[in-house]
Parts: structure tokens; sequence; C-alpha cells
């Protein structure tokens, strides 16, 4: 059987912009881009070029990606031609190969947010998508609250689609542009805009979480004949977010009657990174993941009821809507019982750790998980101070050097040309085989700023390791993450330490501590330990 | 017109229970039991009683309720009678008024998990709910994996129901216990299932969140006759949740056809305090409340988009399918670098600030703000340190002292117990009024745990700050906030400090630097320099 094309369409960079407290770097833009484009979605949707300088900085150097790179604006203004407008200029300067127009569908908001007619703001969406078409681009209009404004007046809502369509729209978006419209709403509004002769496969959905309903809107829409869905990653967007691809992409690629009707640009293969993605979309963003999301939480298959836990383990099925590997997930049974150790052990041996099974060592590095998780700690992300933990309880990690002290002092005041600047500095004292090494350092980087004084302290410390000095060499701090977190009753400091060697081996240690420079520092030697054990460097006598 | 009446189930203190690192107390059970009371659900499920030493002890000394009081147990086990089941009997015990049972519905699960015959659960399931009725109390059955086992097996499946409703059920509660199904499917086998002739006013709908689906797939059923909702508040059960009551029920309330045709216990005062009610419960579990909430999120009515806030100042149903006061929430204007001016006027408004919509100072602000988000500042979470911004640029700023010089240290090293301890003691010279004052602090909390740099720093400014003392001396810093982010071409950290005062006011600043120190300083100057100014003290001479 013939499966019709379904298009995804990703609005992270544009929409999901719009959440509160989220603000994309030019890097953060590349980085999701290039991810979005390793998923397959057909469109990316990078931004408003000419904005602001985020923006049109991340147009002036775009990725290259096999996804219809989409530019969005808005349509022209009344009173001056498409060509004569300098904002929608802006937008096609940036020379994507799609563009996607806003423009208003409901008479209530052409007369009281635009102060316009009713006839001039069909122009301006005919005007605008025909000079979008005839400078080489495929062009899409974004109908504004089309949902509410069809209930308003269906035939004005109509008239503004009918002109984007004859003016040669590839796309015409229906937007719940407040999110307060309902499944059935949807679902039935789509199938009469398809019955007034708007074809299926030139119209989009574009919904929001207003009502918690987002994912069902876009769904209902795709039942009615839409063939294009708009969404973002984690459902960010503004207020409660747009309909969340994380969620839909699993449901459109697993579930009937949408696994055998559509193909979409999505392989089993991306599927299977898609946790990956939501998780790096957090990093970027320094959220927390949200444990319950759909298909990609860290509880989505966690069985805490007993009666569950016992039927998973004569048939996953029993409890479990999907297997949680397609999309990149696991099932996760309360640590305590068997299977949490058959677990750990999994872990352990992909270190290149073995355990027998019936060593009772096992059990205890539970506990100690599970104790350290209480006090701060997360060893999800922090791969090598699991494995050293490990070592430390199974007589395997050997004490290369011991930290006798350290200081480190962060002074600011006016130089010598009466301007206040920072400098920090530290001292480091360890004890390497009988023998003590004294450093110090300060923090100033290449330009002559001063990176403050985790910088410093790692410096020093990597100043002078005497034997294990050749190892370290190539060693260095990439990413540093903080969060303040519950450990017990009070807050502590959790910083997670990424570090990378002249291999390319990149590995994440973790430390907790009220203090932040104390919690800094665990993390750095436990990367240093690490680095030593994985070169097999020999301890100093 | 007649409404039809439509009850509302919560399962928050059962189901909800099983949500990854929830643990009720007794006290915790009983707090929630009279919120969900005063918010005016039909009935209560309070636990297990005998599954566990909580819900026994909360089940002896149960809440005095209007709603009807729940007792969850399973139906009876094959080979002994209702009469003689224990676990049942446990159930019975408690004495509740109501009684929600257990039992399979999918043939699969009856021969996989159970291991019985077919007709031994129909008969199991017969005697249990009998058992209930003869003891005079309203009799559920929660027919477990309904869906899926109505899809794999329709007439078992419907003769489980129907042994339910004959043996005198009040409520055959259709559960989607995996989660996987989807609104359609849910609507076409609940029509198919009053089809079949079991009532509509009889049925229950039980969905879970796996999907995305579970506030569609509740409405979906009670559209196609269901007549009894359930769920927990804000969405709280195993995996990913049930379905989010704090979401259906404002739904139900305020939007069509729901509003019109039904009734629920539900009055508009006490819908009024659902924001409450759902913040309530995130306090009890030390849970930071999801700010994408819908209707209850603190970003469900935030507009950041630059348009939309333009519009929502000319009319607010522009931008806003509900009135977010009829849910106890409110209307939120941030600034983002997407803002226009008329964001801007609005939210410097709210500050007590007036700007004329002509002041070319707007643009300046817009500007700054926009080049210091470039830099890696974030105004969105700091509005003390927004509205900080726009007064220097109005002139608007006194200057209450000058910094000097500050030199903060943090040493480690072995106390005279020969243990590793860390000391950290900072010292800030200030200018205030032509007079110098130094002081001088450590950052020891009352357990003698060392709080680090940015507190040694934060009681050493606050030590002494001359006529300005009173006004701070209830200053207090709640929260602190950590991200690495991208400054330019740099990584620099940006800090946000939240701040409270006797007066019960909380504030937020922002402060950015690749030093931590120097950022968290910058936003601690901040917080201060607020208080000043919305305590009208006056600078001295």
């Amino acid at each position: 059987m013939m499966r019709e094309r379904l298009y995804l369409f990703d609005t992270t960079l544009r929409d999901g912009q719009q959440t509160q407290g989220v603000q994309f770097s030019l890097s953060d833009k590349q980085q999701i881009a290039h991810a979005l484009d390793a998923l397959g979605v057909d469109y990316i949707e990078g931004g408003w070029p000419g904005a602001n300088p985020t923006d049109s900085d991340f147009f002036a150097a775009r990725p290259q990606t096999r996804a219809t790179f989409t530019a969005f604006g808005m349509t022209k203004r009344a009173g001056r031609s498409a060509e004569n407008d300098d904002v929608l200029a802006g937008v096609l300067n940036a020379g994507t190969p799609a563009v996607c127009l806003v423009g208003k569908s409901h008479d209530f908001h052409v007369t009281t947010a635009l102060g316009i007619s009713l006839p001039e703001n069909v122009d301006n969406i005919r005007a605008s998508i025909a000079h979008v078409v005839a400078r080489g681009r495929e062009a899409m209009l974004d109908a504004e609250h089309f949902f509410d404004g069809f209930k308003a007046n269906p035939s004005y809502a109509l008239d503004c689609l009918k002109a984007a369509l004859g003016a040669g729209a590839r796309w015409i978006v229906l937007c719940d542009t407040n999110g307060g419209t309902l499944p059935e709403e949807v679902g039935g509004i789509t199938a009469e805009v398809i019955a007034a002769g708007i074809p299926g496969d030139r119209l989009g959905i574009h919904c929001h979480d207003d009502t918690g309903n987002a994912v069902a809107n876009s769904l209902a829409a795709v039942l009615a004949g839409a063939r294009q869905v708009q969404g973002t990653l984690n459902g960010l967007g503004e207020r409660c977010g747009n309909a969340n691809l994380t969620t839909i992409i699993p449901t459109l690629l697993l579930k009937e009657p949408f696994a055998s009707r559509f193909e979409t640009g999505i392989t089993p293969q991306a599927l299977a990174g898609l946790l990956k993605t939501s998780r790096m979309l957090d990093d970027i963003l320094n959220r927390v993941p949200l444990r319950s999301a759909p298909y990609v939480g860290a509880s989505a298959f966690a069985h805490k009821a007993g009666l569950h836990a016992s039927a998973i383990l004569k048939d996953p099925t029993t409890y479990e809507h999907i297997d949680p590997a397609v999309v990149g997930n696991e099932r996760l049974i309360p640590m305590s019982n068997q299977a949490g150790q058959s677990n750990l052990r999994a872990r352990l041996s992909s270190a290149g750790i073995e355990v027998a099974s019936a060593d009772p060592r096992l059990a205890q590095i539970l506990d100690q998980i599970k104790q350290r998780e209480d006090e701060g700690y997360a060893y999800d992300g922090a791969q090598a101070s699991f494995e050293l933990l490990a070592r430390r309880a199974l007589d395997q990690c050997p004490e290369f050097f011991e930290v006798k002290r350290y200081r480190v002092t962060v002074e600011r005041r006016k130089n010598k040309h009466n301007e206040m600047v920072t400098l920090s500095e530290a001292v480091v004292v360890v004890k390497i085989g009988g023998e003590k090494v004294m450093s110090v350092s300060d923090s100033m980087d290449e330009g002559g700023s001063d990176r403050g004084p985790v910088n410093a302290l790692a410096k020093a410390l990597a100043k002078d390791l005497g034997p294990y000095q050749a190892c370290i060499d190539d060693m260095k701090l990439v990413d540093f993450k903080v969060r303040i977190t519950q450990g017990g009753t009070e807050a502590v400091t959790r910083v997670i330490i990424d570090s990378e060697d002249g291999q390319g081996r990149r590995w994440s240690t973790v430390g907790v501590s009220p203090n932040i420079v104390d919690a800094s520092f665990e993390a750095l030697l436990d990367a240093i330990q690490w680095k030593l054990i994985r070169d097999h460097v020999v301890p100093a006598e």
C-alpha cells in the first residue's frame, strides 16, 4: 500500500524561543539546527531575520542542512508595496529556500490589532505571498488565530487562506494561536476547510498547549486531512508551549492509524536517538528534563507499582505501550530489586569493569549511589564519577596523589589606569609518592580576561603533577554546569565538569558541596583520576 | 436547558502516589484530601487500605468530607470466596461509602499475569462486586487494560463489564492502563461499549499520559457518553502520569461543548482557587511548579512576543483563550530581546515607572536590553535588574554607595582534628557619602557548614551599609541560579539571585561575568539597590 507523505515542520528556533526564560545563543541555534537535521524533520524554521542580532547572525552563517531552511516574518504592512516593506525585505534577504509569513485570518484581529480594513488585510496576504513566490522561494502562510477566526467569520477566514493559495503558497498553516481550541473542533474545522476547496496536502497545523491538547489537536488535524505538522522539541514555546514534536513523532511512527498510513522523513535509527536529542536541548537550556515526559521522560517506563513490576518481569508488554528502546529510552525498575543489580552489572561491564552476579558489593554500590543521589549527586550525566565510585567500592582505584590543601582568592579593585579589574589566584599543595608539590596560577585567558576561581584552581592543579604530567597535559576543561539542588535538607551546589583529551575522549564528572569552589574541585579531581586510570598510568611509590 | 451531571473522581492519593519519587505522609494525605474536598470533586480515592501502613492509618482516621470517600482494592483471587479473601476484607474494613476494585478485562492479562481461566476471572469480578454491594457500599469496577483488551477480544472485555454491571456496580471505569490509546480510538470504543448495552451514565474513564493524550482521551470519552472522569492533581501518576484534573476541570467548566452541556460539583469560586490547590501539592512534594502547565502554570499567561504584548494592551482576548483570573492565575509580560516598545512601557508602568510613548529613551532602553542579552544577561527572570537598567537610562537611579574593592578567599586544609575543612572569607570596602566602610565576613551557617564565597561576600556587603542598614537588615538571599552561557564569543557565567524581605516581597536580579564571583556580586549589588529604591531610601550626601 502506498503511504502518504506527512511533513514535519520544526519551529523550536523561532516559536520555541518565545518560551519564558529561553534565550538561544548563536552557537545554541547552530547546535539545535544540526540535531534537528539529523533527526530528519522536513523544515527548520530558524527565526525572524532582522528582528534581533542573534537571529540575523544565525541566518548570515546558516548551517548546511538537508531539511528546508525557513525564515519567519510577517505579511507586508498596509500602505506600502511588498517590494517596499523593509521588514519583509529583511526576511527575504536571509536567502532561505522557504519563507513562512504570519498573516491575520480573524476579522476581529484585523480591525482591533492591525486597525486596517478586512479587504486590505486580504490584499496584504496576497501581495506578500506573491512577492515571496516571485523571488523563487517556497512560500507559506501562517494563518494566525485561524480557528477562532473561522468560528467568528468563516467566510472571511477562508478568504484569507484562498488569497494565499491563489498567490502560490505551498502551505497554508492553520494556527490555533491562543491555544484554546479542543480536538473535536480542530478536526471538524480542518475538514470544513478542505471541503471549502483548500487541498489537505497544502494544509499545515500549528497548535499550542493551553488546554493540554496540542498533541491531540495536531493528530485530529492530520486525521481530518492536514499533511504538515508544526511543533517544537520538548514542546518549547510561548505560554504553555507548542505541540511537542518529541511526543508527536513517535506517535506518528509507532501508532495506528498513523504508522500504516503515513511516511515521514524520520528513520527508525533517528527515532532511536530521540531521547538524546531531547536531553541535548535541556542541556543547552540548563533545564531539568521532565521525568514524566511521554516516550523520552526518565519515568516514562518506570514501574513503581509492585503488581506492575512483577508482571513486567513475565512480559514487558503487560505494562508498556511500546518498547522503550525504539525511542532510545529504557525500562526502570526500582534499584532495590534483582533487576537493579543486573542493570548495574551491565553498566559496569560497558566501562570495562567485570563483577560476578553473586558479588555482594553490587548491593553496596547500589546503596551508595542511592545515598549520594540523596545528597545531591547525579550519576546519569557523570559516567566517569560513577565508574570511580564503583572502582573505589571494588578496590580498583589507586591513589595517585593526595591534595593537602588549596587556597583561591578573587580580588576586585582598581588598576593603575583607574579601571575596576578582577584577579583570581589559586595555590594548590599535593603530595605525590611522598613528595610535596606546590603550584600557583592565576586565571587569565589569552584575551586578558579573568576566568574566575575554578579556572585558576584547575590551572594550578594541572601545572605540576610530577610523574603524571605527561598524561594530563592534553586535558582540557570543555564545559562546566552548575545547578543548585537539594541535598538532604539544605540547598547544595552540584557541579558537572566535561573534560576532553588529545585522543578526542570526552568524560563527565560531578562534585557536590554547599561551597561552589569545593564542588568544582571535587569534580576536577575525579576528572584527572579517571584520565590517569584510563591511560593505565602507574601510581608513584 | 437541563444540564447533565458529570462526576469527577480524584485518585491523587492512590494512583498519584505511584509517581516516581512521591511518598505521601499521613498528614500530606489529610491536607490533600481537604483541598480536594474544598475544590469540589465528587469522589476522593484515598489509597489501598491494608497495602501499606500509611494508607491503613489514613483510612483509620479518615477526614470528614462532602466528597464520597473511596477505598481501592482488587477483585478477589481465584480459589476462595469473596467473603474469605483477606485482601478484599482489608479494603471493606476501611468502612468507606464507596469501594473501587481493579479487575482484569484483557484476556492476555488474565492468562499471563493472573494465570487463571477467562471464566474464572469473570466470576471473580461478579462475586467481588456483589460482595461490596451486599455490604451496602457503592461499588465500582476499575476495568484494567480495557482498551487493549477490547481491541484484542471485544466480547470478552464486554463480558467483564457486564458481570460487574449485573452484580450492581454503580460505575464501570474504562482504564487505558498502559496509556497507549489515542483519542479517536478511546471515543470510538466508548461509543461501542454504550451501544453494547452499558449505559453512559454508569461509565467512567481513566487515562494515562504515555502519548501526551490523557486529557484529550478523557474528553473524547465524555463526548462519547461516559459520565465519570478520573484523574489526579497536576497529573501525578505512574510513568507519564494520570489525566491531569488541574487541566480537565477548567476545560469542562469553561469550554464548549462541555460548559453548556454539563454540570459538575465545582463552583466558580472553587475554580478561582485552582492555582493555589496546584501549588499546595507542589509545596507538599517540594517540586518546582511546571511553568508551562495549562491554566495554572506561571507562564500560562506570559506574553513574550512583542507583537502579542502590544495587542494584549489593546484587548487581552487577542492572545488569551480565557481570563487568567478565573483559575486564580495572572497575566505576565516578561522582557526579552523580542520585546517591542509597548511591551516595555507596560512592564515599566507595572513597576511604577511611567514613560511617555514618544520618549526616545524607550528605544535606548530596548537597545541596551538587546545588547546586554547578547552579552549573556537574561531579563525575563530578573525583573528587578530590568527595572534598574531602565531607571539608569531614565536618570531615576540614585547612587547609594560605591564599591571600592573586594577580596574573597576560599581555603581548604586540615583542621586541628586532622579533618579537611573549607573556609571562605570576604572583605568588602564601600564608600558611602564620602566615608569608607570596610567589612569582613566568613560564610559559616548555623550548622557550621561553609556556604561558599558568594555567601561570604553577601554577608560582608550586608554587614555595614551605614545609613542603609535598617533597610537591608530584613533582606535574605533565597535562591541562586547559575548557568554557563555564551556571551559574545566567550563562555560566561550568568547568575540569577532571588531575594526576599520582611514584607514578603521577592525579587530577582542578574549578573554576568566570566568570573562566577563577579557575576554573583553584580547580582547582589542590584538586589540591594532595588530594595533601597523600593523602600524610598534617601541617598547619603
